[in-house]
């Protein structure tokens, strides 16, 4: 699907990606951004402050929300590849997913509630009444956005794609459904209710009808970690409070070390100044063993105990763990086996990940299990640091492994945030 | 799998039915709810009432709880297949069924926390620190628990099994997949907190354990009806309020005319006298071409208009709809084709049902169409005149089908509440 071996782009119209707005409402950017919210919704979006009471962050910014935004309970992502072969299309597209981010994240509808009667409504509707719920919708670019599978430039893109995006690799144990993985573009609707995360895919995904198409999609049902301090730690499917130790977004420090990339990083790149690589991994947890498993056992191969969450060296939630502690036979309290000593910062280079991720359970298979595990989700400066020497070390040491799976993998450079009136990813195209 | 044609059942013990609790921590039914919650749980728990602040509804009951309560905001609904011939088997996993979700719906733990440390925790330990979250559980019989498809008895129970209880017919335009169909026992868990259903239908399964095995499950993500005058009504994914006319708790004379079974009902099955039935059906909606319909369209579908709900003849939301007035051209303001008016009591005989369903969204298809849709779910007093005759007339009738497709099907029994002591059902094997 290069456009360089393609007969000349049909050029999409706005109606054309805007396919259901009707002749008679056909809508542009500015318009579409200008729209009309219903009482309902604008009544609750009336105050959209980080933390305002009707619960409604700002869409544009120096970053993308959903990245430090304190994980909300409920997620629903989903990664597109494109049908198109224009720049034109895509750009248009990203204009216009930017203007309909901005207003759903800000509890309003898509497009203009006052559509002709004939026409199909802008906004699918399942959201009418529903308050903002801290929305939050955050954009990616795949590899595959730059180069195709055969190396061929899609866009007129390639000389600008960061050395860091690629295909991540296979690390043992991978048992990976390509159905699930990769994609060329992908957004993370997060929100405390999950009507409303999925609300927003849906009509992202309408909006881009003609353009992209939904390659997989993935529904979380509850967080696994506190992206602040202000937050409760939540718990993984195996019982264990996960997020403990997690980059937070009041260590502005530690995100500008191990979080934002930097202008400096990658001088072709220079667009993603300011953004962040987000690594997905479907992880198929097999929990019916987990659950026959000791309760010793389990917390030796997390290193924590399941009540507290507090490092089996001793302490309470949030005590450092001490790695030299030994106990009975000198064996070290956190055994080296551990999933939280090999994912320590100090046994991995200092490097700190924003994990983000969320359980999921989707139905269960022919023997009765459970299909259902951890939808990881983390954001790094960069996953050749930050997250590949770390996934390959514990893919073959981490004790954990052995009720775990990864069953989908994928990598997305997360651009800077969109100001009012730019689009997502602009720098890219400039 | 008849009881007949098997070698004798291999009995199972209470070890083997609640096998992850290990050899140190066999736990009997009774000991079972003597179990202690954890510091978080039992706060949360303190003043368990139907609407009390902690949000936790008595289990125990002349009901069961999850019909008229209070329609939840999330569910997670499973079936259960029995891999034991034995009856005693059925009634140890009731037993140990009531107990358990007596303690869930209160907040607490599965069993005992403090089991020995060379053990599996009792409980999986996800729902920790979370409150009750308005937790139900409730529990059906299917017809295949009372004969197998040879039409044997499996369990000694065919002679009590209600005339209604009898798999759904075929339906006009009815596409199902079995695998997602029927099964000898249901749980329908509803919570406000996914993770708190979720968590209540993997403690079930284990503790099903060698004695049934999960069949199939859903999730559903927000719920599609208001079971009380209390409650504001949800929208389903075509956008429209869902559950405005619905039978309500407040009015009992309805409930007991349209709802619960009558103790005169059906004399072989007196057991059932106070419980009612349950239809699932998953209904797949093609939202994509929904979503390129007109609003008029839309509207003259369902009968109703989308933003406020009212009758298309008129009014407000909770206006009575006129099926008389007519607009241009003499056409009736209520289309013959409409939903509304194709399942309105004038319709059909004046029956009325208690919708329960949920939205759901199960990822994608490969063409990139979400595979999204409504768990329809209702409890009847009978299924013969409160069910099939509508969905007959529906399935060739309503407008809407043009945009449905019923891809699974099921029906239960549900039982009267169960009494502190005793267990679901316990009446059937009296
Ligand atoms: C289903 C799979 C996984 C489970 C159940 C899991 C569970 C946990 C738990 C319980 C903790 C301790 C609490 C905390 O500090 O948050 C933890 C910590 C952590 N995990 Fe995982 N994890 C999983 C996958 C991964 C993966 C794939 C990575 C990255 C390659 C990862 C990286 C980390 C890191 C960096 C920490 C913090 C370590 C520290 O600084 O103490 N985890 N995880
Ligand atoms: C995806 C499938 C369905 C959708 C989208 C849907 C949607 C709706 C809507 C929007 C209403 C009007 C609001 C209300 O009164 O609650 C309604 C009413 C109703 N629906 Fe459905 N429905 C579906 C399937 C069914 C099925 C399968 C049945 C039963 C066979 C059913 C029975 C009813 C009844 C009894 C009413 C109330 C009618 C009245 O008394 O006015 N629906 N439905």
């Amino acid at each position: 699907m290069s456009a360089a071996s393609e007969p000349p782009p049909r050029s999409v119209s706005r109606r054309g990606l805007l396919g259901f707005a009707g002749a008679g409402a056909a809508l542009t950017a500015a318009g579409f951004v200008g729209g009309r919210a219903t009482a309902e919704a604008s009544e609750a979006s009336q105050a959209p402050s980080a933390e305002g009471a009707a619960g409604a962050y700002p869409f544009y910014g120096e970053h993308q929300p959903g990245i430090v935004t304190p994980a909300q309970d409920r997620l629903h992502f989903a990664a597109f590849d494109l049908t198109t072969t224009a720049r034109e299309d895509l750009v248009a597209l990203l204009t216009v997913w930017t203007a309909a981010a901005a207003r759903m994240t800000a509890g309003q509808l898509v497009g203009d509630e006052a559509t002709a009667y004939d026409s199909p409504p802008d906004d699918t509707g399942e959201a009418i009444g529903l308050p903002p719920s801290r929305l939050t919708i955050t954009f990616g670019f795949g590899p595959s956005l730059f180069r195709d599978a055969q190396g061929r430039d899609r866009f007129g893109l390639a000389a600008r794609q960061p050395k860091a995006l690629a295909r991540l690799p296979h690390f043992p144990a991978d048992n990976l459904d390509p159905a699930r993985s990769d994609g060329d573009l992908c957004v993370q609707a997060c929100a405390d209710d999950p009507q409303v995360a999925v609300h927003a895919v849906r009509n992202l995904s309408r909006l881009a009808f003609g353009t992209a198409a939904l390659r997989w999609s993935q529904l979380g049902f509850g967080r696994t970690s506190s992206t602040s301090t202000a937050q409760a730690t939540p718990r993984n499917l195996f019982g264990f409070k996960d997020g403990t130790a997690n980059l937070k977004a009041e260590d502005s420090a530690a995100l500008t070390e191990h979080l934002w990339v930097g202008a400096q990083d990658d001088p072709a790149a220079g667009w993603l100044a300011g953004g962040s690589y987000l690594v997905a991994r479907r992880i198929a947890m097999t929990i019916e063993t987990w659950d026959r498993t000791s309760l010793r056992e389990q917390e030796t191969l997390v290193g924590r105990d399941r009540r507290e969450g507090a490092p089996l060296s001793g302490g309470t939630e949030f005590s450092e763990p001490d790695f030299a502690l030994t106990g009975r036979e000198g064996k070290p309290l956190m055994a080296l086996n551990s999933h939280v000593r090999l994912a320590h910062p100090s046994q991995n280079d200092g490097v700190q990940m924003l994990r983000r991720g969320y359980n999921y359970t989707d139905g269960n298979d022919a023997l009765g299990r459970l299909d259902a595990g951890l939808f990881f989700i983390a954001y790094v400066r960069d996953p050749r640091t930050h997250y590949i020497p770390m996934q390959t070390r514990m893919s073959r040491q981490d004790g954990l492994m052995e009720y775990l799976q990864h069953r989908a993998s994928a990598l997305f450079a997360v651009p800077p945030g969109a100001s009012e009136g730019g689009h997502i990813g602009q720098a890219l195209f400039a």
